[in-house]
């Protein structure tokens, strides 16, 4: 569990951070009294939203600066810092089909730069590294560990697996204190809900408050869903936990549910009109679907004492409750 | 095992192709009478020596392109090619920790570039690409088979699983045929020699043949040598056999050896003078040690049916025959 008062007063940069787990990070540091630097590129077809950093609730800061990882002077904004959440990512899986050049930019050799300018301006930093469990491809069995063996599927999940050992590099070679969380499917506020590109549940709840019907592919396909303030809990733990430090962890969220129960959840919780369609899973994307998945997370809940608290049927409720207001920002 | 008169008039391009283990593969394919092209861009500390396409045997053409793999335009040298071999990489561990931008450049971003070439270009084309037991570690139990969960040691390490993985993802997504071959220590002639930069073997090499001492660090590490006639006959035989296409194999060569009986049987092969001394294994490349390793290459065996020849005491007295006249090129 997070302690508020390690943030107060810290000074912590956030890349990505006008993205939707960034974002959100950006908050629950601003509620804790933190100095908060978000960075962000706004990478087109990204998860970054000016509106996601609106409603900031102090006592701490928000300052945002638009900024590319592959080209900024990442040394001043490094400087100083206690703490740095690095969520800076090209995170669509087609995206990375259909640009690996892009991607790698990103995902890799921009973390290689990030590396460097820390080494300089912030030797003593501490560091927690949005990674995923894109990597361990199609598995055979459930739930997964860490020691399940890395496939990745696509071109994205390549360049995220780069990423991440660059950093678990600079803790064995340089003794730097960085945790990386494996990241399942997350949603919550601040999602980018206009299309399918920040997981599936994006352009169901789109569909939903638009009041369409929205279509699963497949149904039978497992997923532990994260809901964002679980998510935003376990990147606090990790940094302010030395046990975490060094280490690579799954994180896992609401016990593993079907997509058409997912679907089932959410038609039930957006009330009357709203309908769902099973349509087979498309041939084009078959070749980097990676069937079930849901995450052993005991070694994380071991070092850190957080476990996710919110489940399906609160969590769904939630974002559409959050949205509704502000659906105008999210189109 | 390789059949001759499958070569005869095939185009073959072979990135790399004037680096030790390229150039040797370049001599062996001319011989069988291919066209080969050997594209190089003779990258400061790496293997590339324009002696080593010297002493061409015919009846088969070498032609050297001069050009950087993140540069130049891959196109037209993809083009009408019946295979690729591809051994363009930046190989050296140091060279990758101390310049991890040049090392993921070369052995990632670039092959994502010749990726999209040849998909254009070439698109029936086999590629046997040059993978590494690298990025497996330190590992607990030898040998080391395919299954082996892959822990990178150091930047060069990750650089070269990225670019791995992204060639059998067109052979899962795209159904190029593409076989990797995870190589362990190589040797033989054309080996860099100037330094330590190709195995610690080169800089041994070197100071036997100057009549001078040499260092061996550690010494109990144990190593599967593979000498360059048998890494050759591996690519051949991977390219030709359709049963290799589409999987990663590890390489074997000689049964396993110490540093230190490697060093005896050196000094045994040179004769009077040449000797050795011990040294502790250096603090400074302690981090990115992997310690001993031998390759469990059964499933490659069984599919090409190839098996390493050449023992060390015939490789290590074939290297220095071949490299006492020539010295001077290598130095």
């Amino acid at each position: 569990m997070s302690d508020p008062a390690f943030w107060r007063g810290r000074r912590v940069l956030v890349t990505g951070g006008a993205g939707f787990l960034g974002a959100n990070l950006c908050h629950a540091l601003a509620a804790r009294g933190a100095e908060v630097t978000a960075l962000d590129g706004f990478l087109f077809g990204g998860g970054a939203n000016p509106a996601n950093l609106e409603e900031a609730p102090g006592p701490g800061r928000i300052e945002l600066v638009r900024g590319d990882i592959r080209e900024i002077d990442l040394r001043p904004l490094c400087e100083g810092r206690a703490v740095i959440f690095n969520l800076a990512a090209q995170t669509s899986h087609m995206g990375g089909q259909a640009d690996p050049l892009a991607d790698i930019a990103v995902n890799a050799v921009a973390q290689v730069r990030l590396i460097q300018a820390m080494r300089e301006a912030a030797p003593q930093a501490v560091v927690v590294h949005a990674s995923t469990r894109q990597f361990y491809g199609r598995v055979e069995k459930l739930p997964v560990d860490e020691n399940q063996p890395v496939a990745p599927p696509d071109a994205n999940g390549v360049s995220k697996f780069a990423g991440e050992q660059y950093w678990m590099l600079e803790h064995r070679v340089h003794h730097r204190p960085v945790t990386a969380l494996r990241l399942t499917n997350c949603y919550g506020p601040r999602l980018r809900i206009r299309d399918a590109r920040q997981t599936f549940l994006g352009i169901w709840l789109r569909a939903v408050l638009e009041g369409r019907p929205f279509e699963v592919w497949g149904g039978e396909q497992l997923r532990d869903m994260t809901y964002v303030d679980d998510v935003t809990e376990a990147f606090l733990a990790a940094a302010e936990n030395p046990a975490c430090h060094g280490r690579i962890f799954n994180i896992g969220g609401a016990p593993p549910a079907s997509l058409r129960r997912i679907a089932e959840i959410l038609v039930r919780a957006a009330g009357a009109g709203a309908e769902f369609v099973v349509k087979e899973f498309p041939p084009e994307r078959a070749s980097i679907d990676i069937g079930s998945y849901h995450a052993d997370d005991r070694a994380f809940r071991a070092a850190s004492l957080w476990a996710p608290r919110i489940g399906l049927e609160e969590g769904i409720a939630a974002s559409l409750a959050w949205f509704r207001p502000r659906m105008a920002r999210y189109l």
